[in-house]
């Protein structure tokens, strides 16, 4: 039995569950899970359709700058076989994490960013997005602003971590931020990239708890974990097309 | 536009989805929402209906001994209009809790259970239920075993909340018990009854952390928080036809 | 064998624990649980003493809205004897509640608030606090702005419940925001009420999972469970003198 | 300055507190945080001292058997310098993950376990503990049973993770056995490992929901998340000497 994932998105009106399910009943197939949503305010679309076979492996490109929990914790899932894609290459801004992406055997292009070659460092990583056939970006704490050229070129396609539970501490350092405010939980936000930067469609957030007794220090340390599994669980999602856009919200079936 | 919840089981064969809504579709109906779950283990069972209107009140009734906690909560919700239900009576083995059903002004009936007057006392507990015309029973720490007839005649409809994670801590005192093993989290269950004791079909179930410093006394303030807040969550979701059983388990639609 | 609790803050130094822990054994006192947390940051501050027996029945003042479920919730375990004080009356602006007051027979004051009257109705309201000799001052969903004038006299006495997770979400409508933004995590904050609004030391917070799936009206819903449940955790550790404020935050010692 | 933390545990009495922070301060000591907790039940034992700095490096051996997950975590966190351990040898039943250990230039001692070598290959275990000073071991789902030996030998210094919420489903296959009881929250468990098989003090458990959605591959997967997350913060717990052991349950000092 050869198992697809079907994703459509259209304008909502009678009859279409009925004709895409007779349809796929006139090809002999068995639906398995089928989950609906929709939107109670109206909107006009466009019907879309996506189907996805476990078959496909899909390639990612990670980009990375200083920070390597978040790799690390990739590369492990990826070797390890838990990940069904292709990782191409790594592209940072930083040398930083080169000896882990050779530990990991995988090509490292380091294209630094300055204020005077952004527009040619931007030309470098699409040749190389290129060349690669490449699917799907994540940023693994990648601490540079993504151009709109790149956005739109990887509409809903491009995956950042952002360390806050967002919309709160969307400024410079969260983590000082929520120790300064004092709060008692702290969180990590995975989300498409969009041209608004830190107001993509939320994929996936996920918290703990921290007191009094903890300082900025642990509250890093403590983020590192949250990050590293919330962004897996949104790539995760991704990956099996079970993570859907629709008006800057994400519609997730799981 | 009137809003009904279509609720079907039914062994898994090729087009199901396809011909109930394309029913559904000939009555102009339009789906707002739908969700299926193939047990993959096959299992051959008929086919069985239920449809569901929020105009229809389902009338419930409360079975409690000694604890108030969970009663508090549900007159509440109930008096505040957050439950679409009716609460003809409470049944009690105690008289505690009577000036609680007077407060809220609602019948209750002392029924108190000995070893000897078991079967009659079921027997008076019966008669109400039906005279009453009672949709489902919610167990909110009720201390005492139900029967089998009972059980069977309100089959998956006694909702009770167990005062501990299920499947662990299943013996007399389960706080005294978690407290005992030093358990990092303690939670509540709440689930169908069966005739197999703290066995039935999981609904919901919550946790929350505890620590060291906190006595046995601790824990059951804790777990009077997370009791009537996974009881309540049960309840609607069995209430909103949200919760379907299977081969011992359930499927949660929400 | 008599408990009592011993909340000091001071500027930190050599020898502090030293000497109070020697005076206490000069009375032969015997301690049972100590906890200390020195704030890295170094700031001057006066020593100050309190001390609490639970023998103390404090005295808190409720104050509410047209929201009933915090209500009920506190009522509920008022009267179960889950919080040691007493509830003298409850101020409300409006007069939706009042029946649940005379359910629980507890004084109303309904103290209407407008434009022209704010001066007179805090007056009025502040007589009240005063004749019963008010501890502590909770608003369970008041929808008023407290003065300047009430929270200087209830500095670290007034409790509020907030229907998100700050900071985030600090406008009108949280629920709203929380739905348009698509997050997949709603929260309630309990805080001290200082003169800037919705930015009062932290006392607790929690959160609960949300999908796609639901309505802004289900996120209600699901808040009204949170902010009971927080809200009644922060009156707690505020009794029990488990809540300590410094420099904006509060140092939860549990 | 330097930083020392002293973990003492002895029995309760008058003047203790008094005299350890009387001597500390002797020695121009400045406490930054103190802890104690008094467990109720009167219990007779001798006081045990211990100091730790942390420029001590402690040594950690691990055992694995097949299972990469752990591992791949616990070399990520090792070489990215979030743990303060040095980690002379991996010990395994099995080759398979040799390569990892390589990647990571970790030495591995691949010494298989039958019922007829098994006090061998215990002795061989030894001598490499012994040689290599280690001061605590890490099962990272290392699938046999520890000798009684070894175990007094290191005497809550064996840290195993257990991947079930215990003491819920202490048998062989605890996803499946989770799967089959339908239960709604899965967790992960890290104890100390004592003759008493799953029944060690617990340092450390966390919980992931579940729903009828969910294979039982769909367990394993989300349960390899929690066990990494779980094992290495019962780790840092055991490093920073903030779990101690009293009467198989740990207290614990954050």
């Amino acid at each position: 039995m050869q198992k697809i994932t079907l994703q459509i998105s259209c304008n909502d009106q009678q009859g279409i569950i009925a004709s895409v399910t007779g349809c796929i009943q006139s090809y002999q197939g068995n639906i398995m899970y089928i989950n609906q949503h929709v939107d109670q305010i109206e909107n006009r679309f466009n019907m879309e359709w996506n189907t996805y076979s476990p078959k496909d492996k899909q390639k990612m490109a990670l980009f990375v700058s200083k920070y390597d929990h978040c790799l690390y914790d990739l590369l492990g899932r990826y070797h390890s076989g838990e990940l069904n894609i292709k990782i191409p290459f790594i592209i940072s801004n930083h040398n930083d994490l080169k000896h882990i992406a050779n530990r990991f055997e995988i090509p490292f292009y380091y294209i630094p960013i300055t204020k005077d070659n952004k527009t040619k460092a931007e030309e470098l990583q699409l040749e190389l997005l290129e060349k690669y056939n490449i699917d799907f970006i994540v940023l693994a704490r990648y601490m540079q602003i993504i151009s709109t050229q790149l956005i739109s070129k990887f509409k809903n396609r491009i995956i950042n971590i952002y360390h806050s539970f967002l919309p709160a501490f969307t400024g410079a350092k969260p983590y000082h931020s929520a120790f300064k405010r004092g709060v008692k939980i702290i969180g990590a936000t995975s989300h498409y990239v969009t041209e608004y930067l830190d107001e993509g469609p939320i994929i996936e957030q996920d918290i703990v708890r921290v007191s009094h007794i903890h300082t900025i220090s642990d509250l890093i340390l403590k983020g590192r974990d949250l990050e590293k599994i919330v962004l897996s669980r949104a790539i995760k999602l991704h990956l099996e097309k079970k993570a859907m856009v629709h008006d800057n919200k994400t519609i997730i079936f799981s």
